[in-house]
């Protein structure tokens, strides 16, 4: 495989380096074009990693996410430490997901780092997997260092009769459309309330799940699921469509649980 | 090293057929030019990632090798599972180091795969460090699955005053310069006897060391060093020189032990 991949590229490259001087504007307009990835079709994610060169770790990647979750390796973990406070600030739709974004106030501290949330948002369904089992609903938590390294807290969300009562608190403001923008000053969510009371995770090394799929990024599942509503998971549904990018292969990872 | 050459034999292949009726020679030297990848001056490893756009994982991945192996994750860790027979079949120098192949006959079982030994070559001075400690020599013993799937074996090789006897089996055939190859059938080498008796190792999730720095490499490195005489070491950095790639960052990896 690696072979492969690696000889597809030669060709690209080859290729592309080949017809620059006959077409000028076509590679422009092609790019701008194939920008618009997502989930189906022609810009499914089989093809992110051809359609900009920004991309291209979403096919040469050998650590991407999601994955699913299992064969595990079983060292000591840390309890997660968690230090977080309210400040959303506001919901956003950008056209692949909804997205509760957070001022500075809510930190993450593992391996010696200090992660700072900066936002959450959704997946409906799940794009990770617990032991092949998939979710109706994911959220994940990005969080940050200074430098820039990510972290992810992944919360699986579990279909269930009662309302989940902290999506509850805004789930009135769902952006519905791409670019729409609703203020979450005055909801002052504290995301530490959208996770289970026990706070146990698996922990692998992956990367976005969306372009560009940049690698280097910490994963941290939570292993327990929170309840959500059918009226809530519907609710997400319609704004979200499907919007999980396949399973991931492991590839020389390992699973910590 | 079958890799590489392969790939570029197809590069000049596609090369030829690409350009063949404009101009012939021209793509073909500047990429033999930059194909000469090395470890000092302007083909040291910092321009690894720069000098071929196959090499670009070498700047772009966050999962290179080689690493300072410490902060260990500790699960339970299988015992190293290998069944290796005799199988030199000849010692080679392509430039970068000197690497004895092998023919099928010795396995790695290991996440349910198995590995088949394809060769093992040196660095001087070691590539990985253990608790920031750098070794005079590590070897690596590729494998690979029937799918191309790699995982490498490091050794450590520590300065002593007794000779190394595995090596001694096969010094005198150091391929001396460049393009050298000495028959190594009647040696009739097991790497199993270069490896040290107990069978110990640190786990992470790399790359190859050398362009073009493939990542979803499996590494197991023995924790244990072997001895090396003076004598052999300097028969081996006469050769080598400094052909150790710098240390690469953790990033989200986690080290098994």
């Amino acid at each position: 495989m690696k072979k492969i991949v690696a000889l597809s590229l030669a060709i690209a490259f080859l290729t592309t380096g080949c017809v620059s001087k006959k077409v000028v504007t076509k590679p422009v307009e092609v790019k701008v074009h194939k920008a618009h990835w997502g989930y189906v079709g022609e810009y499914s994610p089989e093809h992110w990693g051809d359609m900009k060169e920004e991309y291209k770790m979403c096919k040469l990647g050998k650590n991407q996410s999601p994955v699913n979750l299992t064969d595990f390796k079983d060292p000591f973990m840390y309890p997660l430490k968690l230090k977080y406070s309210t400040g959303s600030t506001e919901f956003i739709n950008n056209g692949h997901t909804v997205q509760v974004n957070f001022k500075e106030g809510s930190e993450l501290y593992i391996d010696k780092k200090v992660y700072k949330l900066k936002q959450f948002h959704f997946h409906t369904p799940s794009e990770n997997r617990l032991y092949e089992k998939s979710f109706p609903m994911e959220a994940h938590l990005v969080h940050a260092t200074d430098s820039g390294e990510l972290a992810v807290v992944a919360v699986m969300f579990s279909g269930g009769f009662n309302d989940n009562p902290f999506l509850a608190k805004f789930i009135s403001k769902l952006p519905l459309t791409k670019g729409a923008k609703n203020n979450l000053v005055k909801e002052n969510l504290n995301a530490f309330d959208m996770m289970p009371d026990d706070k146990n995770y698996y922990r692998f090394n992956g990367s976005l799940t969306t372009p560009p799929c940049s690698e280097g990024v910490l994963w941290l599942v939570l292993k327990n699921p929170v309840p959500i509503s059918e009226n809530q998971l519907n609710a997400f549904r319609k704004v979200l469509g499907n919007n999980n990018r396949p399973i991931q292969p492991k590839n020389a990872r390992a699973f910590l649980k």
